[in-house]
């Protein structure tokens, strides 16, 4: 199963179903012009040269441009219509027509909304930002990147208000990455978790208890950790025959298409967590990606289905298995092999508190599991502020400053470490934020489930034993694409909508202890 | 000027007239999607995992099918037809807009011809060819790639009979790549130099003379190898900042767009030769792709004239110059502190006849200068035989091996060391052999005409002094883009048209000298 390329045969799709054969042709060449993009996209975080930028706006301004005109072609609308009369007809494959035809009309009820001058102008701004955004955070200088920002949130600001004309134009983002999902939704959510993390990182501040980090500190080579990190997620089932892992300023991975996912990381010298971690975060996006069924490859429904939940992938591997005591009473001798600077007498007992330390920092993708999310909700707000017109990007800078120091107690001394320190805004992503702690909700609730399908996973993971969490994931989430939304898979995973109690009880079991807060 | 980024300005091109800004419009958007076409090539060569291959090849399908659609567009026939009438009423430009009608013309004619279905089969096809062909390299088996090849040289039979249909097939392949060339003109030039080159190589044989090869053998590490490149080719001229240098199976160089150039290599350990003379033939071809003038970036007129060109540019700074003593008198500090392990006691002087030794061989990139066009000589037979349909697929390796035998005096041991050593053909490029001919011929020829307009440049390089012969090169040949034919740029640069007698006469001489062979 962990393979995952006959799981999508089971779901009866037929590709050479002539009669639905136009609208899967239609649909192949909007995704192959999706995965001409994200490959651009992959390229100029990894490797294009700085003089490249202009040109590369313009390829994929024009890309995108071509994708929204077949998106909302007369031909694809005619080839949705025929599908339609033809999924009524077909009992056989179990609903599969329809779904593809359903998923297929989402995508194209909002992009017929939007005009193709704006999507081209959304996309040359977004390469141009990123670039933009790579220098200012070099130079730590806002300024350099200030223009560019104002002109993406006016863009996703005039297309928020072309798919929702007098709606809520944070909405419309949020639509994009998390379909179906509000702010409305979203608000009393994260003001509940941010209550309670606030408590738990509080308690940790008060038990005087100081986690000693230097077991895990040192000087590793560069190599060394890469090494690590690459065998690693192999054992967890990433397939490198049909995925690369690159450095990158900011980690992500990205499928391209069929047998292609990238990943990339980056690292610090003198700690490998961050490394180490990160590889195995994008190691959980990169299974799923791997394990969306290969039948519906270039199909409406073979992708993720929103990125909540592609993020509970991600913080699944990354921290109910990465930082598990069994995770690392199987994973020390790696540890010690490739990074033999460690001394010798860390072993899972002793490594696991200092996988569990509370402290509040600076930077999101470096935070704990407590803090973690309240790094999302700064940014959350400061969205919502933005696209509601209470905040200017003049203002940006200061307003997250002043933000961190109310909720995580610090104030960058640079903009490197603050309001530049993350790429989405560079690209004009602006709603992506909050399905991070969407995902680390899910991730805690669909691990929890699995410890009662399966098993005690703490066990498992010790025995090596990686692979049925990865098949319940391949059965659960994978297999599915975007047949059914973020909340429908949650349900049928679990039986339950989704909740944050899965996740402050994790938290607050593993923080307590290593902080002795009691029960 | 060694930027070349202010050249085209003075060609008075004014993309902001709005008369023909349709026609650039329209035209930007078909560069645009050559350049994700060739990123994507240049991904697949790189780095692509090897599960991306069937994904790929649908998209670089789709993407030379939405090329063909637009090169074959009504709107861009009336974009021409208006671009003509306005050429017709301006004169202040010198003829510029006139002749980007004429330089797209030549494609869209081209173009119109050939049904975009079979545009989509040829770019699947030859996406597919290239892993196969690197599979069947790597496992040394012909019959892993002869499906993919009886496959590619069908479609490409059926292209050249939409071209030309009653036509010489091969005339019709060499025309991509050398436009107005074809085949009766081809054959008395390589006949003329076939015999010329045997004569030379007979005489070494027979002269007894053996260059002494040790002192430039070692043990080389890759990366000092590539430090070194990195520093030649800067010194020549290239711009790292609008490019970038990557190892590959089979060394290329790529204008992705503007700002975007890339080239990359490979390497002997135990040499450092092939990959220092590799990288500067590629820096050759990088120097042409960058003094493109940046102004022309996105127009028809804005491409490199034809590969024969652009052969010249790479054999120029591979050979005149990097197998000059005067660039070694320069070079020679350079090589030394990057390769401590060489003699200090070689010097330009002991450097040279190594530069120069004729000792006939198996693989073509590694061939010396004067068996080099021997072994294009037997694709060029080949590839003519293949399309006459004098030879079948089945019998090409047989055919290779007695070419071999009968040109160069040996039997390729194996298809890696043979048949299977080139990417072109897996690619479904067949007619592209011989521009490397052209471009080594016109190479000598311009380096003739460079030193009587500059001056010995053998003193020059001596001195460093690189950039006069790149002004050069940038005023004769690469601010003109394709604005003329490969012919005429021949004739301007030289005086004269093309002929053998510049690179016999510097063979002769180079060759002479190292074997005693007299005047």
């Amino acid at each position: 199963m962990a393979g995952g390329k006959a799981v999508g045969d089971s779901l009866k799709f037929d590709p050479s179903d002539d009669r639905a054969a136009r609208l899967y042709e239609l649909w192949g060449e909007i995704r192959d012009l999706q995965s001409a993009e994200d490959l651009l996209q992959w390229d100029q975080e990894t490797q294009m040269p700085d003089g490249g930028v202009e040109g590369r706006a313009k390829v994929s301004a024009t890309l995108a441009g071509l994708r929204h005109q077949r998106l909302t072609s007369p031909q694809l609308q005619d080839a949705l219509a025929a599908g339609d009369e033809l999924a009524a007809e077909t009992e056989a494959d179990g609903g599969v027509l329809g779904a593809q035809v359903a998923a297929a009309r989402r995508q194209v009820e909002r992009a017929v909304k939007v005009p193709e001058a704006l999507v081209r102008q959304l996309a040359e701004a977004a390469s141009n930002g990123l670039s933009a955004w790579r220098q200012a955070r070099e130079a730590k200088d806002v300024s350099l990147f200030s223009d560019h920002l104002v002109r993406l949130v006016d863009l996703r600001r005039q297309e928020a208000a072309a798919i929702s004309p007098g709606g809520n134009a944070y909405d419309a983002m949020l639509d994009a990455y998390e379909p179906g999902m509000t702010e409305a939704q979203l608000v009393p959510i994260f003001s509940h978790l941010q209550g309670a993390l606030a408590e738990l990182v509080q308690a940790v501040a008060e038990s005087g208890v100081e986690v000693d980090e230097s077991p895990v500190l040192g000087d590793y080579p560069v190599a060394a950790q890469e090494a690590l990190g690459r065998e690693l997620a192999t054992a967890v089932g990433f397939d490198f025959d049909n995925g690369r892992l690159d450095l990158s300023t900011h980690p992500f991975c990205m499928g391209v298409h069929g047998g292609d996912v990238r990943m990339t990381w980056r690292h610090q010298q003198d700690d490998f967590r961050p490394a180490i971690f990160g590889i195995l975060h994008e190691t959980g996006h990169g299974l799923y990606e791997q394990g969306l069924p290969a039948a519906w490859h270039r199909t409406p429904l073979g992708e993720a289905v929103s990125l909540g939940i592609h993020e509970s992938q991600s913080r699944l591997w990354e921290n109910h298995v990465g930082r598990s005591r069994g995770f690392w009473r199987w994973a020390m001798p790696l540890l010690h092999r490739h990074l033999p600077g460690i001394d010798p007498a860390v072993d899972a007992e002793r490594l696991w508190p200092l996988l569990h330390a509370v402290t509040p920092s600076l930077i999101r993708v470096e935070a704990d599991e407590a803090t973690y999310n309240l790094h999302v909700i700064v940014r959350f707000e400061l969205e919502r502020a933005l696209f509601a017109g209470d905040l200017q990007v003049a203002d940006l800078e200061g307003a997250w400053n002043d933000l961190y120091a109310a909720s995580l107690g610090l104030r960058p001394a640079d903009a490197a470490q603050g309001v530049l320190q993350d790429i989405h805004w560079s690209q004009g992503m602006f709603g992506y934020f909050p399905t991070y702690t969407l995902g680390t909700l899910t991730a805690a609730q669909l691990f929890a489930q699995a410890n009662r399908d399966l098993g005690d996973q703490e066990a498992a993971l010790a025995r090596g034993e990686l692979a049925p969490l990865l098949g319940w994931m391949r059965d659960r989430i994978h297999r599915h694409g975007c047949r059914f939304t973020a909340a429908e898979l949650v349900q049928q995973a679990t039986g339950r909508p989704l909740a944050a109690d899965d996740l402050l009880a994790y938290l607050r079991s593993t923080v307590g202890e290593v902080y002795g807060l009691g029960a």
